[in-house]
């Protein structure tokens, strides 16, 4: 019903999907597939058409339910999958340095998105696990890493006060996740977005609830730049 | 329990319901029967009384659960189906033509919808699939279309941002439609439905979150109209 | 700080606007200066800008404070000033005919923006005002109004009932626009927002609260449509 | 662990629950049990109390789930069971009259709770249904049933505006009881609650969404409280 | 632009405002004008165009602003006139009892409202006042004066919590109306709505915050039907 | 209109406020009277009835307006006056120790209203000031005066995230008061309040915003307890 | 990938968490850990961490699904169960006492929490239970288990009025906590939530939605406090 | 009544704030007062502090009141002063390149903030306004100047799109700040906000609503980070 596009327009028609395989070269990113709402034959497809268009870079899955996650390491054996986010294709070498900080061990699947989307995006990562506020010498021992870094993604849940005490503690960028962990008031992140948004600690920036991904694109964006800055 | 209808008030009571058979001469539109919350027998019933009482014009079912949507092609065989969506009774013969566009794959249930709606209240539909504003030549590429359509309707989730790209890039009408694709803070399609009632591009109007059926209905309207002009 | 633009990329940059001069060619509107936030020499400036790029057509301030209008009336005597409305330039002959429908008095400066927004559209008006339906008979007495219409844009407050009422009568596409009138619960226009949204009636389109601008940009675009099929 | 009290205390503690003997004699009510949330065993409980200590008098049960429902009638075969409603005990002879009126098929499980409790509650009532203002033709032919009513209750989900053109029609009191019959910007049931409390049609007074009960329980006090002066 | 109305389709059309002269044989009230959004002028006329339809009957004016009240009692001396609601022409004699009941002295201006309305609605009015749930032994010494009652209106702010105690005291209908009194979470009345909307205690039903007026047209039709009934 | 109380029933009725004089035999607090939507006129009264039924307990005045706090020191010029709160009437010596801790200058005034709510209800007081999290040492530095404190009272804008720091460090028990400081996404202090809900520090209970005067009500009943104890 | 903690300093990192150890020492409290979100295994890790490092100290476990509870029961056969509520290890003996009052039996689920987590914590413990505000005297009987007791803990769902009640009953400490008992506009417990928060009773507190927990952990603090003072 | 501060504590203790002089060595930055909520003689004083404690770095006041803008001026005439935004001390020079693109001119003023703190926490700016998404062929004009920048800071109101559509077209890290730009249903910034936590351009983050500040430190840092590895 559609005129056909082609890939020198940028993009490859599939009739249900409109494939943009322009984009690595508008952005220097691998294409990246938001699962969640389509089928699993539709996201092979989708992923075999930038498979085609760019062999040497990955692409990578996100929200993937698990019968997608099946065919997708039925299609593609080597795939790297980490819960319901499946990159497929070669990484590249890390670049720069990003701390992934949780929270609560009830944050990690937030926490392992950002983290495996940091590797696919070509940034080296580091992880902190469980540096809640309601325990502070946790988070105050590992300030070394912290400040090492070349950002820190601070992954929370509940009330969301960790960025707030992280963005006081060293000048390292922080960008903050919030996450939907908690009940009642927290209504499904809603509290822990608030409160990062409101940081008194400048220079907290704000992901969406649950949002690992973008922050791990967000970060591994900075963290590349300024190690090609450092490579020059 | 209650004073019983006549079909010469303009409709029939049916105890449980009570269908409105003079919709037709009110509106030019077919009847609609939305079946959420009505049982499978209750929409035959509806149906049927529909039918009966004007065989030459088609009956709409919008959101009929499966067993709904079987029980209707027990009763009417050649009924069009597309999802839970379900047309029983000859369609008339599209008249104008109306562009249904959708930001992503994610979208395509709500933008199939619209498109059945338009096709069983008498327009033309061309479809356009997945051009989300993150890769904007995909959407510049098809600005033919949607400047040559009467009405473009515009679904999309997440932050609903591709109404004010359309309304801005050329004249033609954009009926905007907010899906609740997106998760955390897109509150299930709220964020896109503020998005779009507060879009910097003028003359776009917008229905309810998934309301693909509402869109086409509207839609359809305007075009009928701007092709009974040109007719005249 | 920035590159300047040239009016042959289709604006003009004049450091703290970049006014569009290519829009009426894109859609056929005229251009439009939302006045809010900008001081009253802002909003001179680029109305001279318009005028001077394209004289034989209106320019439009919408929101203007009375400052802006005075000062608007101060350069162009000749003005069309409706409220905080303010048309500049010569008008299109009307084309089409468009409805403007308020549900109580209260509500009549937001009908009058959708208004004056349709006669410097270029689009015909016929105002019916205070059809409340909590005195139905008065909505009943102009039914034939409205189904003479292209378009009906129905302006109401506190609940937003009147567009599913007028939905419901005639076949007329329905333009709904909620306004602020209210207290309480009414949460400054959200209850009539949110009415307007779930209307029962199929084929009800919805503006943001108090814009009777968007939707006067929106019924013009399409009287205007229709009028060109009858002229054909 | 806590001090029991005593039937002439007014109420009887079976440990788990404080039975409040009482509320006959302070409201002239029937007492109502809550189900939701609690055990069948318990319901079964608290009305073995009720009853064995006014047998005279029904007990309602509400929001019972299946299990509840089946554990109540093998205890009192006789029961009346109204979907998730069950009532225990004589029925008083009704006394007044009160419209219950529905807008849409989907609302009828609200509606009937309302009536049922009416009935229970000792009032008499006339059910009118599916009579929505997209077709205001079905809710104008009825007048005469809610002008004989000594209260409506009106049922509606959506963007509720069925209480607002009643309300306007006749003087009778109206109590409006908003459903989450809807989707999307319905919001569970907040629009119909939001445009029943903006109505533009004095006299109009509204429940909890959902909650037919509630409107069953205060028209029938006023029912029963105009009954009684006709009676005196 | 509009056609006229006549005075006998039920109303008088002014121009700016269409006066529903048919109101009173519809539902046995005196029109009331919502002046909040019209000018002192527009409520002049309108109140004239009633008082000339119908010189037996009162008109009342609320939400009135100082300059409106101020030109009301200009053109009528005898006004009755409490804060910003205004009664023109002669009252009713009162029937049946309203107990008009206030939580704190914060609530008075929406309590006052609700009485000047029931009194010009022709019911009866006792105040009570000042009696909060933090000291009980206030509410529970007024339980004569609300059981004789015929209707309740429980004026509250704040958490909203008087209308479940006055609920569970005696079986009096109650209807309850929310005040913006209250700070910080009080959210302006949506607290109190909240609370009221969810009364454990059966038969409240609610009006919109600070509707002080909407409470007292219910309550006075219910007075008046439970006297009429009285008196037959 | 409604019938007298005497003070033998623990209240006098003025006519517009029931002035409850049994609740410090009740409670052991003094009485507080809510200024705000009072006239001076009122608060005087009030005052003047409670100094009279109790010579030797002083009365609060809370949200008092400038002309209300110069009519009370008018009246009573040894008056206790802090911002917009009054006492008078006698201290009573302070027992027990509240820690009020603010996490900026700009929570001052909430704080003092804690405080002095403290030292009328009898509870010693020691301040400590602008200790915000992004500046961990400075509460760290103030853990011993958060330890010997019989309760703290943290009193916090923007993300609220104090309570969750000083309920981690030390055992003391944590009264929140969120504030209405910040800007944007604050939404008025309901991003603080929320916070401190979802406080991952167990032991975190909350105030309404702004409500320095409950947090000084509560914490004052909770030291004057251990204190209490310890004396006997 | 992160640098490994020691006991010494105040935690020991398992790698998936960092437990901490040094929380008893801080605060005097037992460690709890919250199992939502946590794998079986993990909380297991967790607790057995707890036990190794502090054998004569209880651990307590909420929200433990049923598999989870499974686990710990298996490893730990003389747990003590309370639903989802789960402590491992001696309890202490108790000191004070708190009162555990709940509205309605649909509120005791977050009412054993509370009840658990004090037993926990070293408080004594007496239960109230149904005594909502719908009949009022259930509550005034037991006003003197109120009055004795050291803090009161209040549970209630819907509208939340019974901490008003109480608070205006007795000057014992009050701590509410709201419960997602109710539908339709309590909105998950958020009504309950807001009356609390809005009590015009002074002395109240409130705790997130559900959260029994959290008001245990408050009370007991508080209550040992007061009973370490009587102890001296 | 609080233990003092010493400076070698890492900050001065003034009684009404603890003004932090250790947070340059932290985190690389320049001190800022937010002024809101004090007075003019209080911010003065903490600038004062700040002065004497590092006279070689600049202290950045925001959202200071005219009167306080007076006072820094009035004690620092060399400061720099951009609308509520004060400066004071010698400025860095600038390193990196930061781009501030804001969608509309009513958008300024947040854009204003966001450069000047740029240019006080050391990095370089490019100013790029007016580019709004309704007019694409504005924003395509100045991809040159996007792509070059380290970082782009897009500042927009109403449906806050423009972020997603850079963040499509390039790589460059994208930190949104919403504006309160717009009116009825953007809930003064909600709706911007919303759209940009949604944004379907990957790598997008937000700051709070009008925090042109927030999003000037945090691309300062990463721009600075850009520029060091550069310069190695």
């Amino acid at each position: 019903m559609t005129d056909r596009g082609h890939a020198d327009r940028g993009y490859v028609d599939l009739g249900f999907a409109r494939v943009d395989t322009d984009r690595a070269a508008r952005t220097g990113d691998p294409e990246v597939v938001y699962a969640a709402g389509k089928t699993a034959e539709e996201v092979v497809a989708i992923v075999a058409a930038l498979r085609a268009d760019a062999p040497d870079r990955p692409a990578l899955v996100t929200r993937a339910a698990p019968g997608t996650v099946a065919a997708l390491t039925a299609r593609w054996p080597d795939a790297l999958v980490e819960r319901s986010t499946v990159a497929v294709g070669p990484l590249l070498p890390p670049a720069g340095l990003v701390a992934v900080v949780s929270a609560g061990t009830s944050d990690e699947p937030v926490a392992t998105e950002a983290a495996t989307t940091l590797r696919v995006h070509g940034a080296g990562v580091v992880r902190v696990t469980d540096v809640g506020v309601a325990g502070l010498h946790r988070v105050l021992d590992v300030r070394p890493v912290l400040r090492d870094a070349d950002v820190v993604v601070v992954v929370a849940g509940m009330e969301g006060a960790l960025p707030s005490v992280v963005g006081g503690l060293v000048g390292t960028p922080v960008v903050a996740v919030p996450t939907s962990v908690g009940y009642g008031a927290s209504f499904g992140g809603l509290s822990a977005l608030l409160g990062m948004l409101n940081s008194c600690a400048p220079g907290v920036v704000v992901c969406n609830i649950d949002n690992g991904f973008g922050a791990g694109v967000f970060a591994a964006r900075v963290a590349r730049s300024i190690a090609a800055g450092r490579a020059e």
